[in-house]
């Protein structure tokens, strides 16, 4: 097994660590909108059969604990008890946490600096910051206004910035800077609508091309990467427009600035975001989401990755929200997938032990340590 | 090797048990629209390559027959004892049969279950009882009330309902139900060009829509399935739309009404249903076509589909249509590509052997069995 | 280790014979258009870890040779000699030449045969030889007919053509052959471009279209294939628009005139070109591109491409542009890749030891002679 000395977490959430119901640890497994059908279980598929491989020995339990046997288990411990083991056992150095979303339920970044020992720093969610600044903003100009000094103020203390572009639009939009007029229209329509008809959430294309470009300013002052989650999701994704080679034309304005664009996920188009490593300066990837969720064959997700991306344009995430099993789950899949196909480069020859270290440590830390210059 | 103790094949068509030429036999075994170049060979391929290494033997060859063998065979057996002999060599229990695609060439579900012993059920092709219709409607209004009565029947006996929308129109349309006054406007159209340029086959988009909903309301009823033909068929696919993400707006209506969606094939979309059996809670997939197709590289199709797939949501299929070697291949290629993952996952601590069993039952009958109501 | 008696590369380029500064070795590594960043090297990524383990020792270097030595080593012998040693390693019995790609800076035909000692022969691409007649023409008229003339000299001495258009305009287009007025118009408006605004490359889906069509007659005149480029390339691929199943209309055309079609690289859509190969009667594929830049992990686009394609369809490339050592690397991995698949098919017993070989003799040379008529 490769030896990890740091291993930076560069995209992930914050935990629940109230008591969880059965019905809520497995929505919190899942993707879904709905529950699952009677009779079945989120334990039944591929990240819920590792979690109870994994995780249960964590919580003191055999490998292979029924669920049953796992949430009482967890209950028992308690919440924060049972996170803290989980966390613990993980030892993930840093952790760069997306504090965007559903942010009320989840630890934040002092919290999890106390529960998990480690590092952590934020990356900030342009969207999330655009919707707070609608809260109060009476005109379109002013919520611009009140928008771009919420998010400098934000980034001041963060270590990169995010954007969930592909959630709310798909990357399939126009993809030039708007014009500052053009985007406080927009802004003046949107706060009308909810004034109107109550709250929606930020889905039009300009003001979220107007936060991108500010937000591209910002990475470019501060040295630090712009992440685009990618693919994968819940029902929101319009997937064949969540390929990410649709957004080359940004990504290329974001080259000439170079600032590192990192595509976060991947699945199901780890072959496309591979070769955008390949062909853009600025572009990185993991396939944190995927590793997790695909279990047992997570070896498939790996190969995808370092099978055409260059070795210093990749990087570990766990994607990990509101379980702390997925923290640990993350660290367990990422070291054991790339243990698999680096000791098989090594068997066959066609790579050195050192080169394999040098290859595990690039990913593991060293890449994201350059850019997010930690 | 898993033990199979019954298993339901949900997606099938009958045998044709006539004797075979070669280039008929040939032709059985291929996706073209015109024969293979001169020289060549259907049997080099990989589908032609594993059916050399299983059907030979139970027609009583060596494994590895040449194709001249094989053919010579099977006509010395005939076209009935050769189909028996395979079909009774696969064992399947269950044959779930779609009996509208060229229904005069192949066996009926009598036929079957006389041919293979097993209990057969049928699938009603919804494209397939409108096409019916029209060939005694008078005007649109006329044809749907013929395709609503002649649905209901046909659905009353049969166990689920199936549509080709994704070959006939892409999943690439207007999701939404059309009025009545617009399908029968298109009815009206339609019958119109049958009459003035001779027959054409339903492609009609709104005419399809209607046809969907139509369905949809009978599996609400009678609390069975919708089948959707998903990804590689003939050169009629155009490709890019028949991904199965494309037709997420219908699927939540489905989804709504509590219809369980198979997937059928999936080719190259694995990756994109097993996604979908994911996030949406009426989602299930199977990777019959595929298993066969991709010979004895097919643990690819099974590693994608269970490395993302709910494992309460995979089904087994052999999509066999004309020839009984694709019965019986159907359910070596599912059975061994099953059993070699399963047992790499237990030798790698993943999961127990126990699981690993309830995990074939699943996916094998399980499924099957309650969506279906067997 | 399968032996492969007779090696036909259908698709690669000449090789500049120069010395070769570092960094522009590494621009030859990759499809970036940008230098990589500072400290990090194209040595560590897929192609270049292979190219150091495989190339190394052909120069006298110890296997995993770090990039420094490798260069240092490169430029003691000379770009002519070290291309030479590595052709000669390669030896590939065959080479069709792609000539119409910055040939200013490679070896032409005859300089590429002598270097190897193989059999050279050419193929013309398409849009290159409409650039060169536009240098010249007065009049959209005038360049038609320059470019018809010389396509056809070019094609009397070559076995085969390409084109682009995947590049120039992506396969989403108009595949109907324009009228000749309506390419003389288009190749009016270009001309008064390329006076009024300097030289633009060829983009005009319309005079590209003409070419494809010109280029159609000629390969049934000379009954020899039609390439085109697929997926994978530089920083000008649209790449969902490259999927080749969006250019189905064109393939069309060409099967109804038995024109084989050879699809190159297929990455990341080889699945779908192996379905390709199924269905059309005149489609053939490789993956050359991509076993060169998969490195230790080509395996899987080998086996994407046998898991679906017939054997009778599939084609060997190094698509090596530049560097010597794409040339041997390409047989490196074509040769590797290729036994293993086909060992682990003989010891599972799904087939024997004479067909493994007999498939391999198709894919390595039986299949380009017969279409290219070598």
């Amino acid at each position: 097994m490769i030896e990890l000395e740091r291993l930076i977490d560069h995209h992930c959430h914050g935990v629940d660590v109230r008591p969880l119901s059965r019905a809520r640890l497995e929505a919190l497994m899942s993707e879904a909108h709905r529950p699952e059908v009677p009779g079945c279980t989120q334990f039944d598929k591929p990240v819920g059969m590792v979690m109870r491989r994994y995780c249960a020995p964590v919580l003191g339990l055999e490998p292979h604990a029924s669920p049953e046997d796992y949430v009482a288990r967890r209950a028992e411990l308690g919440g924060e008890e049972a996170s803290r083991r989980l966390m613990r056992a993980a030892g993930t150095s840093d952790l760069l946490l997306d504090t965007g979303h559903r942010s009320g339920d989840i630890l934040d970044v002092p919290g999890m600096a106390a529960l998990s020992g480690a590092s952590v720093r934020e990356i900030v969610r342009i969207e999330a910051v655009m919707e707070q600044a609608a809260r109060t903003a009476g005109s379109g100009e002013q919520l611009l206004t009140l928008f771009e000094a919420a998010l400098a103020e934000r980034a001041s203390k963060a270590v990169g910035l995010k954007s969930i572009v592909a959630y709310r639009t798909t990357f399939d939009i126009d993809q030039s800077a708007p014009s500052r007029a053009e985007a406080a229209a927009a802004g003046d329509a949107w706060l009308r609508r909810n004034a109107e008809s109550g709250w929606r959430r930020l889905e039009d294309p300009t003001l979220i091309r107007h936060g991108l470009y500010v937000a591209l300013d910002l990475c470019v002052q501060r040295q630090f990467p712009l992440q685009l989650h990618v693919g994968v999701g819940d029902r929101d994704v319009d997937m064949p427009k969540c390929d990410p080679t649709v957004f080359v034309p940004f990504i290329l304005q974001a080259e000439v600035k170079d600032v590192p664009i990192t595509l976060l996920h991947c699945y199901p188009f780890v072959q496309e975001s591979a070769w955008m490593a390949e062909v853009f300066s600025n572009v990185y990837f993991d396939v944190g989401f995927t590793l997790n969720f695909t279990g047992a064959l997570a070896r498939r997700a790996m190969e995808d990755a370092l099978g055409m991306g260059p070795f210093f344009k990749q990087l570990y995430s766990s994607d990990a929200f509101g379980l702390a099993e997925l923290h640990h789950l993350g660290r367990v899949q990422f070291q054991r997938m790339l243990s698999a196909v680096l000791s098989d480069w090594v068997a066959a020859g066609d790579c050195s032990v050192k080169e394999a270290d040098r290859t595990a440590a690039m990913i593991a830390h060293k890449n994201a340590e350059r850019i997010y210059r930690l």
